[in-house]
């Protein structure tokens, strides 16, 4: 089952891509995907709601805006350098254990929304990444079970402004959470349709080949990043973890970085995952 | 005004405070106090409703539990070594710009809830704090408006796994969001009421003094904070800024460290913004 979300910001409404490749609204199985749908059975429940109902929910128009493939988290944690190809090309070793940080909750948005400049500034950045969304309150679960408490992937751009992240004292945070860094889809996989450790994936700047990547080049993999950041807190049903990216980033372009500017265009995608599309916009 | 929430955990219902210090249940207003309350002019609302029906709302006992002050948050944003003190104590220069981290939302709880320790740990600390509740949307923000988009102040632990921030790799966010480690109350106190920054503070653990400081030896006061995230990102009304500890935690004691153990109290303080106390307990 594929799930997005469509409408204009602040009242997406649920809706399904069904086996025929039709996108249906199921504003009428009456729940959005939040941690309430997620915690309570809902990919189950919509399952045998579409059973009995999908032929009857109205079909959406394709140019509609896309939201974010699920509701606004409680929280994202993204675990950082975390493909041996993305260590390398900064010339540093692969960490000993994930790396992992919180992304502000206020920069998701929807997968084909204007990434936004922030005003001041000069290194913004992309970041394709294979993201989770969880399915079942996680504390202290092992590698083994890790899986069990996932609902599905989605595609995830975890734009960072490299000066703030890394340049202005302090944490990564500061360049993680800008406003429209995180844009979340175009829909979540459940997970019975992905493979999640050998996945392609890519992202191109104004048409040009930037990242290209298979998930299998994590270091560490999906269970284990579950299993890790659920020994130092609880992911909630719903919670999104962004599990690291690939080399290729614009901070390490050689001979020299490139960032965003507005006009540019950046366009990713993830095997079985779909693809997004972002223009770069002025701050505002 | 001072806002408080009671009950159960997960069915926390609103209360106020009224000015002969009676606890009153203001179910009847019909909406927590959360992004859509704040965002909403929930307190001019709240106040109206208040002198109209309050000589009617039930009065609560004073055992029932005290649940986080406000709602849970989208974020929490702390400001780091933000006391002259406390950066004297770790023998390191102020910062010159303010350090910002998150603090996963899974950790916020009551005020008075157990502090329970994380399975792996062997560092946890404690970081009395003074916590602002956003009153409303700030993005960009001047110093000189900072002010007027705040709704209220409350009292914050800051608990923090020193091994799990410091040591482990990356970012301090690992050691900053375990479960319990926000507790968050007893009551906000709406910004009228409050000369943030001119409060007397203080926590002791096992009845002996370790942090007693004021708000005065801020690095960079509330206002300052508030601008200078919201150049990152935005503040939704109901966000919670933690503005930083005095000297005195555990980490730096002479001539060792002091770390909590199972059996352990601590209690803290804020003036004008009353008191919380937590046990501290083994991991489950």
């Amino acid at each position: 089952m594929k799930l997005f979300r469509f409408g204009r910001p602040g009242e997406e409404k649920p809706g399904v891509i069904t086996q025929d490749g039709a996108r249906v609204d199921v504003s009428g199985f009456g729940q959005d995907y939040n941690e309430a749908f997620f915690g309570g059975d809902g990919l189950a429940r919509l399952g045998a709601w579409l059973q009995k109902q999908g032929a009857s929910a109205p079909k959406i128009d394709s140019g509609l805006r896309l939201g974010p493939a699920v509701c606004r988290p409680s929280k994202i944690v993204c675990v950082g350098l975390n493909y041996h190809e993305h260590a390398t090309e900064q010339g540093i070793a692969p960490p000993k254990e994930p790396v992992i940080f919180l992304k502000a909750t206020t920069a998701y948005c929807g997968p084909n929304d204007d990434l936004i400049i922030p005003r001041a500034s000069k290194k913004t950045d992309w970041e394709v990444e294979l993201a989770v969304v969880i399915g079942k309150k996680a504390s202290y679960v092992s590698k083994a079970d890790a899986l069990a408490h996932v609902a599905g992937f989605a595609l995830h751009n975890d734009y960072s402004e490299r000066e703030f992240q890394l340049e202005r004292g302090g944490q990564w945070d500061k360049g993680k959470g800008c406003d429209t860094f995180a844009p979340f889809g175009p829909f979540m996989a459940t997970a019975d349709e992905v493979d999640c450790g050998h996945l392609g994936m890519w992202l191109k700047v104004n048409g040009v080949m930037k990242q290209k990547s298979n998930t299998s080049d994590m270091i560490f993999d999906v269970p284990t990043a579950i299993s890790y950041i659920s020994q130092f807190m609880t992911l909630l049903p719903g919670d999104i973890i962004s599990t690291g990216t690939p080399p290729g980033v614009g901070a390490f372009a050689k001979p020299t970085p490139q960032y965003l500017v507005p006009g540019d265009v950046v366009e990713l995608g993830i095997e079985g995952l779909g693809e997004s599309r972002q223009r770069v916009v002025a701050p505002i």
